[in-house]
């Protein structure tokens, strides 16, 4: 079964986030994801990707409930998968688009963070990094991200907080670039996706490089063992409370 | 003889600099400081703090006259110790709010920089890093510490102009992060205290360190060589006579 | 035959690119503009330096014409020595003030962005990093001194574009730190010059090193590797006949 669907039109390919009403992350489709992007690396027809979701969100983030039923070696398995996956969107040598549709969520904001342009619909729909909110920490990788991505003060901000931003918010903070209604948010971002694919391949890649290889080697470096501190946070029993709570609502 | 007081009350601990009238930081009070944030980081009373002054200071900076009368040996002790104050607070577990209800100069301020959040005083107080005027450099930690608080372009602005800003003009620079009158500022800092500290402690350690170790670890690498040129400078006749001038001053 | 005219005032040294109608860069002006940096280091009646050009450009970068005739190892010299006259400007032990009279393009940009302070012309002159544009990378030097300037997420953005900006925009983002008009641009980068170069120079250059140098060695440890990349790039097929096209038209 698929959680991911992909149409490839004229040089963009747009992946499609598909699992049940949130688009919850789990193994499976973080696998689905990685082997996707190893694909469109290589396709020659591919010069820019839109990543994008169904429905009312983007991406709940982790599919806590299933999570739930993992074991700590589980879970650290899948986290390694995770963060892997998006590292490699934020050192992807094309450009990707993030098309927010609809609530992104702690790991889904964490893979929209990734990505080089983020445009959000300007409706009702929130983006947070809510985890301190249930007692979660983050990664060190996506710590780096994000303050590369919005500076180091705002990265605090948006991590203390944990608040529901909604789009005017979120693009004053950095954490996105553009807002758009939902009608136009598809256009906006094949229009972004369309210009910086149009740009030769091989400078885009280079200057990308120039700019990400040295946070993506620090996030790496750092990643092992943040993954387990935050696994033993999230096994705490006061976390763990916390989970069960957000498993029961959604 | 205490320079500084410390109460507590429902999970928040405030630590009020009190040294004469314009709060000067000695040695003694570097270690009491010291010494009180050792106390509060197991203290399981304490969510999080509050780091303040008493009078129309928060605090001058180094008390200067006193450090004429030490030999450069004991000014780099007492260095050593300032230093080692600052990159604790920046990394302390707990929240740490500063109420700056006064002018916050040189050494005063890189105190307040340390912290997770800035409230000032919208009077007529000043905040300044007006260590150049004086001939003086800072410190490779504090270098750090602001360029992560204000981003290294402004970092720049404010130790190269050394100049004196009002809090609106030190909030645009996000040398400060909220703007507060008189009467409602240990309100707001209270406010902030008790929402960060309400955050699962475990969570908020973590990600604190996730985003700010790096930091802490340039700063202890790069430290102990740029006291060594600070004390240089310091010693240096035409810095020397500057300083006297201070201390007549004051 | 001088690239450059030097004139000394006052304690402050007027470098102005001098060559053609639009001070291109190439190998001996390099060479002129390092042994000029040489001797005013040392040169105790220079406080502090401008930086500027003749005529309707400071510069319009690296002249491609002359260096379509260079080897690859001819070109890789003349890279090592650019990239070491940037970094030398980033670590200037004096200010330097860039005053962009004119169009300020690529390799013209990169010499202005190591400086501590850019005013540019208000008129229709534009600055740009644009490079993607024929199909060039940068250097990973630059790519730090940019990051440096003006946040990592406005670096992608202007890298990534390669957008001719006006001077109000390059100041929204960074790029430069004030706009003036053609009258007052002198006089507005003298006021500069005076300020900065009447600061204590042990102190201004201690506190510029304790800023930058971190910076400037991971410019120096990525450099090498960087040029090797940016001259695959630019001896590749596609963007040599890029070049080509611009060889033509200046």
């Amino acid at each position: 079964m698929d959680f991911i669907s992909v149409s490839k039109n004229d040089g963009i390919a747009t992946i499609t986030l598909s699992r049940g009403k949130v688009n919850a992350l789990n193994e499976i489709m973080v696998e689905q994801l990685n082997d996707c992007f190893t694909e469109l690396e290589t396709d020659r027809k591919t010069d820019s990707v839109i990543l994008t979701g169904r429905g009312k969100f983007f991406s709940f983030g982790f599919d806590i409930p299933e999570f739930m039923g993992y074991s700590k070696e589980d879970f650290i398995r899948y986290l390694t998968k995770f963060t892997g996956l998006y590292t490699r969107i934020f050192l992807f040598p094309k450009p990707v688009i993030a098309a927010l549709n609809g609530h992104t969520i702690a790991g889904g904001c964490m893979l929209a963070t990734a990505c080089d342009y983020r445009v959000m619909v300007s409706d009702r729909s929130k983006i947070s990094l809510n985890e301190i909110n249930f007692g979660s920490s983050v990664f060190a990788g996506y710590a780096e991200m994000l303050g590369f991505c919005v500076g180091w003060k705002n990265a605090e901000t948006i991590l203390y907080n944990g608040a529901m931003y909604s789009g005017d918010r979120a693009l004053q903070l950095g954490l996105i670039d553009m807002v758009s209604s939902r009608d136009d948010l598809m256009n906006e971002a094949d229009k972004k996706a369309r210009d910086l694919g149009g740009k030769d391949n091989s400078a885009f890649s280079s200057i990308k490089g120039l700019l990400r290889k040295p946070v993506a080697e620090r996030m790496v470096r750092r990643e092992k063992k943040s993954i387990q501190e935050f696994v033993n946070i999230w096994y705490s029993e006061k976390t763990w409370e916390e989970l069960k709570k957000i498993g029961i609502k959604i």
